[in-house]
C-alpha cells in the first residue's frame, strides 16, 4: 500500500536527521531545506543533500528565506554579531535565536504540503536540553497547528509532527543509532564550515551528548573540549 | 510623543493601501512587500513603491517568497494555469488561492516586527465580499496570533491587526476616500501589468465596488464591463 506523503524539514543537523529517520518509518518523505542566510548555510546545504541522497529521497525542495538575514537580530545571520562561546549553564534566549524562524519555515512546508497532498509536516525541533528558543516549544507548534487547520483548504490541512521535541540530545543520538541515522553526514556547527569549531552552543550540546554515551562523534572538529564530566 | 512602530503588509493593491491609510493614523509604519512569484509582481512592486513614496515611508522591506511559485498550485503563480474570467456568483475556493500564502507573509512580518520592536502587524485581508481564501478569515488570524504570542520573545510579540477584514469592497473604497488613500497608485489585476484586464476576479470585485458608489476607478483598464446593476 502506498504510504502517505509527509514534508520533512531537514536542516542538515543532527536533530532533523533523526526526525527524518523516524518519519521514514511511516511516511513517503519529501525533504525541504531552508536557506535563511545563516553563516554555515553552504555546509548545511551540503549535509542536506548528502542525507537526502543517503535516503534516496526523490522529492526535494531548497527554499530561500534570506530575508531572515536582512532583518538581522541573530548571531546566526548577522555578520556583525559574534557567535558566542558555549555556556551550557546560561538561561534565557540565546543570541543565536532567529526571530520567528520556525514560523517562516513551517509556512513554507505547509504551502508545499498542501500542494503535494502531504498529511504531515515533520520538524526536528527540541524543547528541552537545547536552545531556549520560543519557537521550539510544543505550545508553539500546537498553536501553529490550529492556524494551519484554519488557514488551508478544508480536508487538506497537514499536521505538524515533532518526533524529537521531548528528547534530550543524548536520547536523540540513541534513537538515531537504533535507526541507523547517518550522523557522519550531518552538520551542527553554528560558526564554521570545514572543521566544526567545537565551542559554539550547538557543537557543545552535540559533543556533550556523544561524550555522555561514551561514543565518538563521527564528524571532524577543530577542538573537542570535554563537556561531559568523566565518571569518578 | 513618538508613535509605536507597526509593520504593514502592502501588496500594492487597494485593500492593503486602505489598511495602510488606517494604520498611519495610529502607528509609525514600516512597509513590507512580498514577491511570491505572482504573474503581476513587477507591476505590484511598482505600486508598492509609489504608495510608500506617497506616504514618505522610510522603513521598507521587499522580500522574496518565490518558493510559492516553485510549489505551484495557484493560477496566480503557475503559468500553466489560466487566470479565470470573473464569476462573482461562484462559491468555494478559487483557483487563485495560493496555499498558505498568508502564513508565509505574516511570518516574514513577525520576524521583522520582532527585530524593530513593532507592536502590530497590519494586513489588508478581507473576509467577506472577496475571495473565499481560507487564510483570509478572521479565525485564521486569531489562531496565528496565538502562535505569535507563543513563538516570539516574551514581551515582544506583535499582534496581527486586520482593519478592513469585515468591510465590503465598497466600504473599503469609502474608508479610503475619507482618508485620502492614493487609489490611483494601486494595482489589483491578477493578469496584466500595463492596462488592468477588467475581467479577472480581482478587477471585477474592484470595478463593481467603484460602480456601486457611482465613482470612476482612477486606474486604466483594457475593458470596463458593467458589474453593478444600474439603479432602475
Amino acid at each position: 500500500m502506498p504510504r502517505d506523503p509527509a514534508v520533512v524539514l531537514v536542516s542538515g543537523g543532527m536533530d532533523s536527521c533523526v526526525a527524518a529517520a523516524i518519519a521514514r518509518q511511516t511516511y513517503d518523505c519529501a525533504f525541504l531545506h531552508i536557506d535563511y542566510g545563516q553563516r554555515t548555510e553552504s555546509r548545511e546545504l551540503r549535509a542536506f543533500r548528502a542525507i537526502a541522497d543517503h535516503y534516496s529521497i526523490a522529492r526535494r525542495l531548497e527554499v530561500s528565506l534570506r530575508h531572515l538575514r536582512a532583518v538581522r537580530g541573530s548571531s546566526l545571520t548577522d555578520p556583525s554579531m559574534p557567535v558566542p562561546r558555549a555556556d551550557l549553564q546560561r538561561s534565557g534566549i540565546p543570541d543565536s535565536y532567529v526571530p520567528f524562524r520556525n514560523g517562516g519555515m513551517l509556512s513554507v512546508a505547509v504551502s508545499w504540503a498542501e500542494v503535494i497532498g502531504a498529511r504531515a509536516v515533520v520538524i526536528g525541533a527540541v524543547e528541552e536540553d537545547s536552545s531556549g528558543y520560543p519557537d521550539c516549544r510544543a505550545a508553539f507548534f500546537e498553536a501553529f497547528n490550529v492556524a494551519i487547520e484554519r488557514g488551508t483548504r478544508p480536508g487538506r490541512a497537514p499536521v505538524i509532527q515533532t518526533p524529537v521535541i521531548s528528547l534530550s540530545k543524548r536520547q536523540i543520538i540513541q534513537r538515531g543509532m537504533e535507526l541507523g541515522a547517518p550522523f557522519h553526514l550531518t552538520w551542527s556547527c553554528y560558526q564554521d564550515e570545514d572543521l566544526a569549531c567545537g565551542i559554539c552552543d550547538s557543537c557543545a550540546l552535540r559533543l556533550r551528548a556523544f561524550q555522555s554515551l561514551g561514543l565518538d562523534d563521527p564528524i571532524p572538529y577543530r577542538e573537542r573540549p570535554r563537556y561531559h564530566p568523566a565518571e569518578p
